[in-house]
């Protein structure tokens, strides 16, 4: 097999790519499945689950966005979101027939990362230069949608440095949600991915060039697609990694925020309090002011310093009133974790000897 | 073993099934049970944990509402709650009868569908076509459940996106238990399932037609039977992975109300404050106004512009004392992530590389 | 051994019940049992983790209420707990005698059940007939508490319903050890029946009768030893699997108490803070009419309607003010989980195709 | 080896006990260790994670507080934390000497046991004897400190029945932390043991005194000390057990003590919200006085009832608007579970038969 | 293999550092790589997840701050972050060069160590000592910076003894933050070395120096390099261990420090609560003094004592109402977890014997 006939086989197999409608039974029959393989292709049933299924003359993958058959000379794509997406699409069936993956974020690379590539593709087989190229359309996927919700999430956390609101909330929760749902594909693709690897009849399995042309096998040799999976299967996993880490940050992120949100509380309603206290001394003085003004006889009406001895005294109460309320307030205030606890019981000889570390003796 | 046998086979089968009084150790020596096995099958004893037991010359499939032995050439059927849900078993014993699954949410894959599993069908021994008529009962029952409890929940977070109300919180504790109840009952359809799957000999032994027509069988040759239970443990683990993620959702709807509450609550607070410390500046300039009111001589009653003065005074009192309270409502108020923590101690080399990505060299 | 000679064993081992007191090195000797296992079963030491020793001539089982040891023709019961649960023992020592389990619930299987199980009995050896005996005392002590936890904790849940209040969270505390403890000692039951399903050596030595007999065994045949501690096994997992459900149940009503607490926190907040301000309303009114009650000269004394003028402005001041004080409330009030959030940044094609089903293509 | 021998050996080696400075290059060379096995054993190296290390002709424990060497023929003993705990070592070293492990708790069976052992002992070779010595010394540490946490614990449980204070929380957090340590510690003395029990290789090479006399081994002929380590680790295991018991324990009691404290603030906020409408309802009164307090010409001044008819009028209205608070506040105050949600969607048939049971049919 | 040669081969080595531009192909071709795995050396893309790649020459190193190749003669060190953390890496060669591992923290350890460890080295291919070095200069990364988040989190919980407040809580949030990050890294440090021990292929293909001499070697055959990795994982394990304890405790402080914020707010709430109760008393008093105050004719006015009786009488009013108020508070106020529950239903016989001790009985 030499470096032109792939891409030949390609070119052939980049029209295969299917947007109108099929007989399913026409399918069953050409590529060797049964009726239930076809569930997992119709871009009717949404697939959650990712699965790659190794059938006897074809490799079924469904991941994401991408619903392939893959031959040993041809990969069948279907067309599963109309015309939406047709730039994935395209870059994908580029990237299929020039017979190299995408590398777009890396495009110093490229120079070596082609000569290399293509030197290897030549040596590759067809099928998994196929399944490689799949695999990493959905890896730029999962890494796209990574890089969104990871600036989304940390916006928002940058945002919140500023200020804590209520809306902030709501936004917390929706991205949190899409951050959880995200994990969750990328988690199942590690895990559809892995479980091909676990699995060495289906490693196998899946070198149909070999099958076609009666090549023997022997069971355990599959180093290429083993070193194939096993990187990307890597590469998801620091995807998940991410998502992980990401969500630990929200959690806890909303833990503290709680507990400043209590602490806000707890400093409003001292000063709420303090407000109320002073409020009480206002009104104990006034009481005062009000009963001289009762239209009853003080007897002191015409003391002439009656007036400023009364107005001193109530707002001398008013004000001892304030101080007694203060100082109770001062006693609960305080808080921190401290207790003065007395200990009452000795310690037992366990615990000592792992905190204490003795520095005598040994050369 | 032709197309028509079975069928015959089956119409026999579906007179069999049982909703009358049979006695139990007929049905022990008619199916080469023991006693303990008769436990599974009992309508009356609720059974949380479905099993799908092998025997020598049936299985015991015990699963949601279906609760049948599988033999060779017919399925006993348990008439398990009478004629409440007798749509579910007709429907169930027609496609039993017919030979092919239930695909009704797919109407339009039924012509090749019916097509293939019918060709399929007279391939696939008697016994595998009844399990899988059961597990795809099963299964719609699940779809059907989780589409509800979805509608539910969804509905639910809907209403809940314009207004957070306490009745909601109590319809949302009643779906929750809901959900975590479903969630149960379809991971352990998957373990069940699983747990036929992980063993060979199960496998093996569930070839009911071979072991009666004595065909020799090798242990690991039983790919229909794998392909079969495999589809529909992928199937019900689609299901247990949206009730887990739906599950997730509301958790974190629950938390962020919490804030969302938590907010609201210090809002509330800060208002209240405010309120109070209005309250407090009025109440100061009532003090003032309510010991000129006192009957007693100020030496001052006379002064025509005393009132003018007093009234602008105490109000400004009013005023002055509001502002005081506000000023410092306001430092306590603004509530933020950021701390300017000057981080007095040096980074260590560790992190910083991780975090740094170097733009130089290399080609 | 036919049918007879088991029932002599067992009456013989039924005086075997050991309540006196014995020497322990007795003991060791005339079972082949070390000084370590005796531990296990002294009765005056609680063993939280059950277990199941099997010993070249015994198994020595110690589980919840029972510790005893299986011989292959007596089974030695200690009097673990004095009289104070004869009940339990002596309908124990009954079946063990009968030679078939208690199945009390299920009265109507009883004749079929006596005379499977007599059949089946006089077919298992005496050790396991006797390890039946044990277990399903042990699975009906599991299954009686259960049904008493469920009931408590039922019962208080359906109280809630009604009215939460304190007291009744000390009893769902008080209830949620309880079921705690009791699902980890469920848990440690099942465990230990595991272990020994695990390992082909431990379920090979328990066959006693054939190693008295020197019956020559495969070491995996043992496949009436094997459904029967699978059976016990399911059971248990059953009764854990509800008890894990019952917490749940309660760990989830515990978060929507909370929130419901919250919430009407916030309602008696809002209440609270409209009083305040109504208050407030009230006091300026209050301040405006003190102010006009100060003996000062406001050249308006005699003016015939400024009463009623300044009666209407203070009550109008009080509205006012009161009326602006609301209007601020009504903005913080609303809670809901909607943000009009314009989500500035595009999404990426990722997330749309699994949301999107595509109607068209595909015959 | 006869039993005085050992005995002798073990004099030797207690005095062994390391605990003045010795050459570490002597060590490695005498024992045949590496120079990174010395880390393990220098008390100045915190050592959490507890380890047995198998070398080719020694041993090396290093589990909590005991660091050791066991050879076939003496246990070198590091002096870890110098004189502090010497209790501790005078009593596990009497013990290695005698023979026989410490029973303290059990005294009364240390007639049988010492006899049973010693009889035992001979038969054991001394590196187990050694081993069992250790491990049975650093039983009785954890489960010393078991006892004190529970304990600690315990009793603050208890003293919170009383009443929960803030000491008491922060006294809970002392302990919990001290509860979290020990747990962890326990657990990892544990997956220590279990990792040699695990290796076959590991246990085999355990047996010293038969790689010394070249008695030729079985790989799996290691029963005895199997029986040993898995009795220590079943040991541990069940004080792991009662740690993780005692923190689910702490866990359940915040979480209902944080209900028992949101369910008292709500009370505290409905008496609170009593007080303010009962004093917005005497400010309303008091509004009232206040303008007819004015100093302004009412025109009922003279009118011998107006006093009594506006006291009577200002009290009522102060009563009026308690009232009308009151009434608002009775219609927030209730709080239930129940929501009368009429369940608009009809149940699906899933849920109905596995609440049902079907009390007919079947003999 | 001498002592000299493998030091000649390290300056050799150490010159070979790469901090200049090279060809990738160069690169790929001179030691046998494929493309894949120049990801993982290059600088520019951030590698979460460290990897220890086996190729056919090579052991590929990418862990942290180092990526290296490991060959039989050599060591090429990619230079990852510029100049800034030259220290480290001049420390890293020289301990490469000189052949013997950092033992910084220990350097009482030094004399012996080195002695040790040089004779050692000439016993360990080189390719072997390599590694050892990069694992050290990993594992005191590892160390330095765990000791740096363990004293800024132990700052911090100290500091909160005195004072909760929000500062600190953000401070938390950001160590936590850190901490989180650190726990996930050492643990992917710890799962690449297991992942390595778990595969005989991989550690065989590590023995390069055998490889190139064409040195025949068994599968299993690999004791040296195991005590090697084993040695570094158990140490990452410890710091991991370490790590998840410090988790542990900020976790566990969290949630005691909001019960104590809730506590003192319940605590500011019931001196809210009296301040109010005294505020209404002091209103209904003034509400007495008001009405007394209105221009009204109260036909005692010019009772000499009514002035004091009227005083007085608000006064009591005020002190009634009052205590009357704080008569309701002091019975809400109580809070304790005791619970008077009558426990109206009867124990079941499990529950008890697992409480109780038996003392009789037994010799």
């Amino acid at each position: 097999m030499n470096g032109r006939q792939p891409k030949d086989l390609m070119l052939r197999c980049a029209v295969k790519t299917i947007s109108g409608q099929f007989k399913k039974s026409d399918l069953c029959l050409e590529h060797g499945l049964n009726a239930r393989d076809l569930r997992k292709i119709d871009s009717r049933v949404p697939n959650l689950i990712p699965t790659i299924l190794i059938r006897k003359e074809a490799v079924l993958i469904n991941i994401l966005h991408i619903r392939a058959l893959v031959k040993a000379d041809a990969v069948v794509l279907f067309d599963t979101y109309g015309s939406a997406d047709s730039r994935l699409h395209s870059v994908f069936l580029y990237h299929l027939e020039v017979g190299f993956p995408p590398i777009s974020a890396l495009s110093e690379l490229d120079a070596l990362t082609q000569h290399n590539l293509k030197a290897k593709g030549s040596g590759l087989p067809y099928e998994f230069r196929a399944i490689e190229s799949i695999l990493l359309s959905v890896l730029s996927a999962l890494e796209a949608e990574m890089v969104f919700i990871r600036n989304l999430v940390g916006g928002l956390l940058a945002e919140m440095e500023d200020n804590i609101d209520r809306d902030r909330f709501k936004r917390l929760l929706h991205y949190s949600r899409r951050l959880a749902a995200f994990k969750n594909r990328a988690k199942l693709v590690e895990e559809a991915i892995d479980e091909v690897l676990a699995q060495d009849e289906d490693m196998n399995a899946m070198h149909l060039s070999d099958k076609i042309n009666n090549v023997p096998r022997e069971i355990h040799d599959h180093e290429d697609l083993e070193l194939l999976l096993e990187s990307f299967s890597k590469q998801v996993e620091e995807i998940v990694n991410e998502a992980e880490n990401t969500e630990a940050n929200v959690q806890s992120t909303q833990e503290i925020v709680e507990l400043i949100l209590d602490s806000n509380r707890n400093a409003l309603l001292t000063l709420d309090l303090k407000v109320s206290i002073a409020t009480l001394g206002i009104g104990t003085g006034a009481l005062i002011a009000g009963l001289f003004g009762m239209n009853l006889t003080s007897h002191i009406e015409e003391d002439p310093y009656a007036f400023y001895i009364l107005s001193g005294a109530s707002a001398g109460i008013a004000l001892l009133v304030a101080m007694a309320g203060l100082r109770r307030l001062s006693k609960i205030r305080k808080v921190g974790l401290s207790s003065n606890i007395p200990d009452r019981s000795p310690k037992p000889y366990l615990t000592l000897p792992l905190r204490k570390r003795n520095p005598e003796g040994w050369v």
